[in-house]
């Protein structure tokens, strides 16, 4: 399971590099909605036999990101506009509960990786720094529930609202310090749960 | 999107056709944590090539039934005792969150598919039939949501939450009339969400 949203680590198969490359351009909108992705340039691109690009791009299509569609080769899907709301609620949803099982367990450690995290993502000057911070501020946060699927679901659903985010705001992003996030970070330190999921849904609802 | 656990219709292709009765045999234990997926001898069984296999072996995998192990080909994953608990608090999140759309969205017709999953689950005199009319009575609550992203998690945690079901309870199953069925069907039909929900959630703790 990935744990970490665009991790980068020693341990990364060639696989695991062009799909988390792939994806980014795809989230980020630098490979728009509709484009065709070539087996051929991205196997000569990271020098790699047709194989693992091949399994990157099936992993694609599991995120819902990419399809392969009969005659045309694989080509990243289009944006669904009613899917932010489905995804925003099973945000919801699913980060109340990881952070309901998560807040018991912060210690020093985990906070200080919340509040390192908080801070990049205020100083951020470009949206893709922001986004990066942004998740990661998420993850420091429910990371300590300890519950590896629940975990993997909320990554996928990151995927697809950072997808939706940059398509709508890549062009009037602007660089803001988060109160939401120093708030959410002050109830998990005083241990105030009611209070930090009250502050966590209003924050997934406003900002997503 | 796949709506309705265990689906079969005029539109199925050879890949979903061999992808169901291989997860319906690994859900049920008929095929064993650890058995290996022969390429050739279902190819050979439903008389079709190797690559609708291989294909339906990629969908195994992204739900996490089988896996690819070097050397060793395609194997049915083990049961992780621990992924129990997680799938029921996971589905009591979402499939709430399900209900709160779904519930008044309900009408005489979808009332009625309920009401006869919930005759059909009772009426079962083994646990495949019982596990899945009990689905087909989740699904038939839950489908007026009119979330498709929603619907396919919760299918997904079905799968796994059967899979569990049947390892743990096949020698020890007994037929019953399930009276939280009753009750969830009468608070939907009396459209009290809070008392609805609040069965749910019983409901998934006790029997999953």
């Amino acid at each position: 399971m990935v744990i970490a949203p665009y991790r980068t680590d020693m341990s990364e198969t060639a696989v695991d590099k062009i799909f988390r490359a792939l994806m980014e351009r795809i989230v980020t909108g630098d490979l728009p909605a509709g484009e065709k992705l070539r087996q051929d340039h991205i196997a000569r691109d990271y020098e790699v036999s047709h194989v693992p690009v091949r399994e990157a791009f099936l992993r694609l299509e599991a995120k819902g990101l990419a399809k392969s569609v009969p005659h045309k080769g694989m080509r990243v899907t289009e944006l669904e506009p009613t899917e932010i709301r489905e995804v925003i609620e099973m945000r919801v949803a699913l980060e109340v509960l990881a952070l309901t099982h998560a807040l018991p367990r912060h210690d020093d450690q985990t906070l200080a990786e919340v509040d390192a995290a908080r801070i990049a993502c205020d100083a951020a000057r470009d949206m893709i720094t922001w986004d990066r911070s942004n998740r990661r501020f998420h993850f420091a946060l429910l990371m300590p529930c300890g519950m590896p699927r629940l975990l993997s679901s909320i990554e996928d659903l990151h995927i697809t609202a950072a997808r939706h985010l940059f398509a709508y705001w890549r062009d009037r992003w602007v660089s803001r310090p988060d109160s939401d996030h120093a708030a959410l970070l002050e109830a998990v330190r005083a241990q105030d749960l009611t209070l930090a999921c009250d502050i966590l849904r209003r924050h997934l609802r406003r900002v997503s």
